[in-house]
């Protein structure tokens, strides 16, 4: 880490400390991951067709020695990454019974930072069917019992996770825009980059948002350039991650709107009122960044060991689900909830759970006064890469 | 599960849920697994001697493409797993080293039941070295890195966790004398084998020891039935778990002392106080067998899938790790927390924590009056066994 001068408010969140603490909010409570992800399950839910297109471009191996292995890398602990595994074993299934072949065992593999709540996720996977086996039928009829292998893998999918050679299918869903660190000099506070007064680089200096880019990308090598190495020759990837549809980086579409506005506020509230200093907001950063598809095929150009198949931007919807949208306060506690399920456990380490309270509690309160507004502009892009193995 | 009459008391933990709960106590207090497995740690030092011996019979394969794969079955979640894969992953190296081919990559699993606290183990863990490569040099001389791939394994051992032919090197130490239920007509009151007036088997009836004995044989057999499926050709398994030298399963050995003298009294104290029936006491029973060594060797042979390098009844040593042994509080401590670690989770479950409160204060209480005799008498034996694949 960079010498960040003497300052000693100035703290900044190293790479390996946030790598053992960013997580979705884990337990089964009002704000956690497990019940604020109904957006997220619409969303991937909507894509399963564009998934099932790559899923039909993995090579099926007639060894029946050999599993077929499937990682979900950013699963987090809901329902989500258990109803995605059980549609690709599904489909792979179907795709085997098809061909004549028989289908071989399958391993799942679960991936998320150590700090991910795994006992949530290991106590909601459904009991395995007999042995693993269990005819094809019984396998493609069953929702109460697992078919594959499972394991959690706890690591930073921005390095090496799996052997080499031993990944048919990953899959990646709202995790890939999550930066491995806040870049150094945003949180410095002589460097032209010095995010000051915001916590997002939503509307932020084009120095600012620039640092997240670079960020952003070099990432993204990283994870490439680990899944090229883990991945079977005939294998294939299915990524999601939030977008943009605007070249300018400091326009950060829905998750500017998610944490550059009320979100925004609320902190400055805090501020104002005396609850902390403008240095502690302001060493507060997101580590998120919308990428364009422009950022994000540069990359994979860049890494050139995977051949595009499809790489779009959709539109994704919005992450508030509400049951009565006329009611502003359910709408503000919605936004609220959707900020602090999946940046809860960082504000908490920040400015400790009290006054986390406090944030929360203003985001929902700006964000009910402006409901109607919310419910009409919150929209998310999303980035769908579908990409498989250049040499085959 | 068979009925077990009208008496609504009669609560039996079926199989499933005893499954589903089952865990060394989690966190880091001090009634913890994490805390209280000194005593494990020191008994698995002490065989890694015979360890390394199992590991010397692994066949290395010369395919570099292929991981060599490593499972901790029962792993709980304190830092002698990682220190035993460690210990394992070097030996291995070292033997490439020697035969002068380049090691694989290695794979380590660690499973154990859904309840263990997966997440306090992944935090232990020590973070990945650069890339899961490094030369040999570097991953034999770290101890602050692993040179590893992990996962967790969520899931009972009785049954298939991993694909056919996956597995390297089966490692399990102190787990398989934990049946997977206690046995049904133990709990029912009609039976001739429920276990009035006691919480385990020691000193029990015959009739019920016999169906404890009859459970683990059955267990051990599910056990190594899924180990020979998943076990590579030339794999090797080290198993380690509590044993007795008596031929009479109703004397229990060290488990005896531990589980049926001053525990059954605490359990006696909170009848005899009125806060718990007598047949909340009676349905309540630890699902612990020390097998012999006939008890074990029935079942490897009449599984036949394995060879049998070695197996032994070793003394194990005590339980017990205290500082100052003249210190007769701290020993009737250490003897509740031991208690406590290890079946502190089915006894909240059963009577609540404030009444498991009360009982481990109990057996605090009545181990210190009883200090020296325990510090002399505590000690378990280890059944230990090295196995091969019979068909090379």
């Amino acid at each position: 880490m960079a010498a960040i001068g003497d300052n000693k408010d100035n703290v900044v969140v190293p790479k390996m400390k946030l790598e053992r603490m960013l997580s979705m909010k884990g337990g089964k409570g009002e704000g956690s991951y497990a019940n604020n992800s109904q957006a997220q399950a619409q969303h991937a839910r909507s894509m399963l067709h564009l998934l099932k297109e790559t899923l039909d471009l993995v090579q099926l191996t007639a060894t029946d020695d050999v599993p077929f292995v499937i990682a979900d890398l950013g699963c987090s602990c809901g329902g989500n990454t258990i109803y995605i595994v059980d549609v690709i074993v599904k489909h792979i299934v179907e795709r085997y019974e098809a061909s004549g072949e028989e289908a071989p065992e399958f391993s799942a593999f679960f991936s998320d930072l150590p700090s991910n709540d795994f006992n949530t996720l290991f106590q909601l996977l459904p009991p395995m069917a007999n042995n693993g086996g269990g005819s094809m039928e019984e396998c493609l009829a069953s929702t109460t019992h697992r078919s594959y292998f499972a394991a959690g893998v706890p690591g930073s999918f921005y390095r090496r996770l799996f052997p080499k050679k031993s990944v048919d299918v990953f899959y990646s869903a709202f995790s890939l825009h999550w930066l491995s660190q806040v870049p150094e000099i945003v949180v410095e506070s002589r460097s032209t980059a010095y995010n000051k007064g915001r916590i997002f680089i939503h509307g932020a200096k084009e120095s600012t948002a620039n640092a997240y880019k670079k960020q952003f990308q070099s990432d993204l090598a990283g994870f490439l350039k680990a899944r090229s190495v883990e991945m079977k020759s005939g294998g294939s990837m299915f990524l999601v991650c939030l977008g943009r549809t605007s070249v300018d980086p400091t326009d950060q579409g829905g998750a500017g709107l998610l944490f550059g506005t009320h979100y925004q506020d609320a902190w400055d509230d805090l501020v104002q009122e005396g609850l902390i200093t403008s240095e502690k907001r302001d060493n507060f950063n997101i580590p998120v960044y919308a990428p364009s598809l422009q950022d994000f095929k540069e990359v994979v150009e860049a890494d050139g060991s995977f051949h595009i198949n499809k790489l779009q931007v959709f539109r994704g919807g919005s992450p508030l689900v509400v049951s009565h949208p006329e009611d502003a306060a359910e709408v503000g506690r919605a936004l609220a909830n959707s900020c602090r399920s999946v940046s809860g456990v960082l504000v908490d380490a920040h400015i400790g759970e009290q006054l986390s309270e406090e944030l929360f509690s203003r985001v929902a309160r700006r964000a009910t006064s402006h409901a109607k507004e919310l419910l009409e502009q919150l929209q998310f892009f999303h980035i769908v890469a579908s990409l498989s193995h250049a040499c085959r």
